[in-house]
Parts: C-alpha cells; structure tokens; sequence
C-alpha cells in the first residue's frame, strides 16, 4: 500500500475521514504511524495528498486530509479483452489498475465459453476492491470503468470510440509489430513515437483466438492488427506486457 | 500447450518417444488427434521438430520424432532477482520461461526475510516442472538456468558475468528510464537502439528495496540504475513487464 485511496463519502466537512479498515491496520502495523505522521494519500477518482495522523486507536486512525489542486490524469490506454477464464481475471483486475488502464470492455467471443460471465468476479463490488488494491500499489487514484459487452458485433458498429484514436489488436496473424504500428504516425514530426493526442485501444483476444470472421470485423471496424512475435503467451501475462509496452510507447519520444 | 516439449532420455534409438502423462492426455483430449496427424514437439535444451503419431491407446501416445537441425538461441536476457515471497515466485517460473530468460539468479538482500529460503519452490523438481510449463506454452525449448545466491557481495565481486554486456538494475532512484540506458550504445550507429552483442543481465530488488548500500555495491560492480516511473509495481507484475520491454527493445531497430 504506496497510497492510502479515501473515498469522497469518507471526508467530513473539516477534511477529516476515520478508517477502520486494512488501511488502519496498515498504517498501524506496517507503515507504525504515530499522531502527527504525514502519509500519501488519493482521493478516489481525484487528486493526490497528503494526510496527518491525528488519532490511533486500536481499531481506528483519523486522517487530516489535504489534497492538491488537479486531479492527474485518467490513464491513456482502454482495453477490449475476451473474456478469460474466471480464475485468470480474478487475478488480473489489481494488475490493471496498477499498471493503468481507463476502460475496460470484457467482451464475448466465439472462443469464450458462455459460462464464464456467470461468475460473481465480474460484479462491480468485486472488481472496484480489487482495483483499489492496485491503485494503492501503484500510488494511482483513477478507478476504471468496466462494461461487460455480450455481444461483440453490435458493440463495435455503434462505434461508441470518438475519442479513441488508435485501435490495435493483438493476433498471431499480425505481421507488423506494436511499434510498426505505432510508429511515425505522424510522419512529418522528427520524433520516432508521435505522441498521441486521442486515446489507445489494446484489443486482446481469448486463449483459442479470435475467429477469422471477428478479425475481419474488427479490421472494418478499424482496428490495425499486431503479431506479438513468435512466443506464444497466456492471457494474463499477454496483457500485462501489452500495456508495460504501451507505457514505454509514451516515454519514448 | 502449444509445443510437446520431449526430453533426450525419451527417445529410443528410432527416434520414437512414448508419452504417457498430462502430454498423452493433451494430445488425445485437446488436440484430439488420431493415427498419422503430425504435431509441433520441441527437444528440451533442443531443436524444434514435428512428431507424427503412429498408436494412441487409452494411457500413451507414440510419436515418431523428426527435429531441425539447429536449437534456437537462449535468450539473451538473465534476471537477478532478490528472493520474493515463496507465493509470488512459484506463480513467476513458469512466466519466467515465457517470456524467454536464460538464467535467473535468486539473491539474498536486506530486506528480503532469511525464511523464504525454506520453501520447496526453490528445488529444481519443483521450478523446472513449471518452466517446461512455460516452454510448451511460448513454443520454446530451452531451459533457464537457475542458481540460489545467499550471499550478494562474494557473488558480484567474483565477476561471474563474463558474457553480459549490459547490466541494469531497477530502483526507484534511477533517473533515466529503461531505454534511455539502452539507447545509442553505439553513437556512432544510425539506428537508435543497437542490438547488443551479448547479454542483458535486468537486476530486481525485493519488496521494499535496496538498501542505499546495496545500491552503491551494485553501481560499484557495474550497474546502471534506472526508474519505472512513477507506479510502482508488485514484485511479480515488474518482472514481467521490464521482460516484455526489454523483448521489444531487441525487436527496435
């Protein structure tokens, strides 16, 4: 825990929230905080702080909050992911949010199995926890929004995209790399990455695939279609690559 | 498991292996294949190759094994990674294998608990089952070399990295990024990333850091430190991302 996420609802009037939660067990345990101790803190979906201890007790620490003025921004890339076994998402939802993603769209597929949506890891309850775990890893405060999308088709033609500005979608067809595709997209400029303006969406299939039916569809939809090189890789450890490849992308400039 | 990964000791003088374990039941209840089909197999530490099954019964598969002439390379990439929690490493073996790592050094640090020595998951039985794991999903062949290291300092100083070329060390004090440091190694190059001779060692430290020590004698043997920005990431993600970056700088131009 690099940050300790307060809720709106948790600040009174003075700007003061008691937790009675893992954060006061973290602070009292981990962090041995004593009254007058500054910690960094976020508000949820705002900005970033800090907090002074007040009091301790032994099941309760009061914060005295300060936050500053702007709140950073929302992380640049969404995601479009099939749905992945139950088991394997479940583990994937704090790593999204450390390694920072805006949106996520958990999408059918002809290769997902219709039973995994029956699962309760795709309810906002469990899903929202598991992200504040990993914005307080990863010293964020931008929750992602989630949309579970069961049918793909209808989905992508009402192009609800305006403000994205490049689709990419990860298949062992692609035969230009991420970088190819990323690359010099504005050709006029001396830089090797044109660092974008509008938003990225990393679209990653399920463990068989996407079908060459939904390539094709994803293709009219605009999508450019990238190969990750000759290792194959689970659905977990493909997205966690993608988006640290991505995060360089916008450090390289 | 996308490549039936079969070991030397498998194959009798004609060139046939008889699999009768998870592989067996891969092939005949995944793959369904019957008499005659061909499949993708590796030789462990080998050349790639296809085996064409000649007899299936209810508890084996036969393979006739022809393989290439060359094994592929190892990979260029060696990980020294402070030890992390025993529950954090036996999930990162088979991720290691991967992504592609030619050898994983496991060192003590200072703030690395003397206890998470103790943990099966640090014979080789247990972590080479799961880089097969990870070979036959990546479709690889070779196997990372492991080597336990409780004591850092005797370990540097004996300059055991001949063959590495570059060393890099991960820590939130690096000023310069990833590919700043691997940038333009030779100047007088036009590309701008220039592909390295030898190898990359990429220096992981545990949870809560290196010590101010740790760093200096690590900077001292040759080490270039550098940041990830300003998320901090858990042990586990860190390393796969700063392996997928790394996997891309090769592919860069």
């Amino acid at each position: 825990m690099n940050l300790i996420l307060i809720t709106p609802d948790e600040l009174d009037a003075t700007g003061r929230a008691q937790l009675a939660d893992n954060r006061a067990e973290h602070i009292r345990k981990v962090l041995r905080a004593e009254p007058g101790k500054t910690l960094r803190i976020g508000l949820l979906d705002g900005p970033v702080g800090t907090g002074t201890v007040e009091k301790i007790s032994e099941d309760s620490v009061t914060l005295a909050c300060e936050f500053e003025d702007d709140t950073p921004p929302r992380p640049a890339v969404d995601l479009l992911l099939a749905m992945p076994r139950p088991k394997v998402l479940k583990r994937l939802w704090a790593q999204f949010a450390a390694l920072g993603v805006g949106r996520i769209f958990i999408t059918n597929a002809e290769k997902v199995e219709r039973y995994y949506f029956d699962t309760h890891i795709l309810e906002p309850g469990f899903y929202n926890a598991r992200f504040i775990e990993g914005l307080q890893q990863a010293r964020d405060t931008r929750l992602p929004e989630v949309a579970i999308v069961k049918n793909l088709k209808p989905f992508l033609e009402n192009e609800l995209f305006s403000d994205i500005e490049e689709k990419l979608l990860a298949d062992p067809s692609g035969e230009r790399s991420l970088f190819q595709c990323l690359e010099n997209v504005d050709a006029m400029s001396s830089s090797r990455f044109q660092p974008l303006e509008g938003r990225i969406l990393l679209g990653v299939g399920p463990e068989g695939g996407w079908t060459p039916y939904e390539l094709e569809m994803f293709k009219a939809h605009g999508f450019e279609v990238f190969g990750m090189g000759p290792r194959i890789l689970r659905t977990d450890t493909a997205c966690i690559a993608l988006l640290s490849q991505l995060s360089l992308c916008s450090s390289l400039k």
